[in-house]
């Protein structure tokens, strides 16, 4: 079995952004030499998220307003009680989901031809990181 | 380490549908003749998800009716300006998730009792693919 | 490869309740000897889910709230036609998700300073298990 994991940062201009990292996972595979197994791409904070969907800029523009909707942004949370001000950040983060699980088979992703890796940035603006863990023989 | 790949194809009859895959997922490790390790079950589309839950009707109406309020159809998505349709059925994806994973005990899905693996359709009648990957020993 | 498998227990006082399970999976990985290779946490039931979040009891009276509010209690689910009560919680699990796989580099588990790992009860009150299954190296 081999192994590889490799750890990635990400320093958003906005506070809410999208990134595509399939690149970054292909990258990774390529220099594990792992030709069967799994990718694992975990977001490693508790305001961002890892998805797979489309690269198509009006649909990133409508999921960021469909998560804005289900998870305001707004003064009401009992962890701004913390000091914070990012509520709506971790709900989101849930939503979307932290990580996500990609075969590959091979040596590639295993993705269907519009999928893409997405790092969902939720409160950004400071260094943020992801790490890739491949796995297989 | 073992690991087993393969491909199934659904052409669904309704925009939406949701297909009880279970069967295919425990025929998939039966395959493998892997005994100790993990069923990666993932959507090759960016407009269908998987999910594991229970199968019966009435709870799956109530999921469908679900997604439909908060991930609504409609004509008022950016994303339509491309000549897409089909807005809600991605967000219904991101909700849903596009995969999920499942440990192998004994050459068996290691499951509760009531769960059972789904195959979401959100933008169905024509054909649609779903990647399982086994990987194990 | 190498794998450990272990199941856990829990019958919560409230109907709904989120409990910090960092410490069982860490223990896990302990037992399994596995220096580089995946966790992956399962709940066994269709009403319950885990996720990767923030320790943070005001957070989890938010989370608490906004699933609520996304997935409410109440008598018009058609899953209730069939004697259940507990509609609301198969929602709230599909929308938090049942399961997590967690990446494991150098013996232990690679989450960032601020993630920890919950299990969501959403229809308690009664003995419900989690599934833990280790594989790596």
């Amino acid at each position: 079995m081999k192994s590889h994991t490799e750890y990635h940062t990400f320093n958003t201009e906005k506070r809410r952004e999208f990134i595509n990292i399939t690149d970054k996972v292909e990258a990774a595979i390529a220099k594990s030499g792992v030709k069967e197994g799994m990718a694992l791409v975990s977001a490693m904070h508790i305001t961002a998220g890892i998805y797979v969907n489309d690269a198509e800029s009006g649909l990133i523009q409508d999921i960021d307003d469909w998560l804005q909707k289900l998870a305001p942004e707004g003064p009401d949370y009992r962890h701004h009680r913390t000091g914070e001000t990012n509520g709506d950040a971790h709900l989101k983060s849930l939503l979307v989901h932290h990580q996500v699980i990609i075969p590959i088979t091979g040596d590639k992703l295993d993705l269907g031809p519009w999928q893409q890796v997405y790092y969902a940035e939720f409160d950004g603006q400071r260094r943020k990181r992801v790490v890739i863990k491949i796995m297989g023989e």
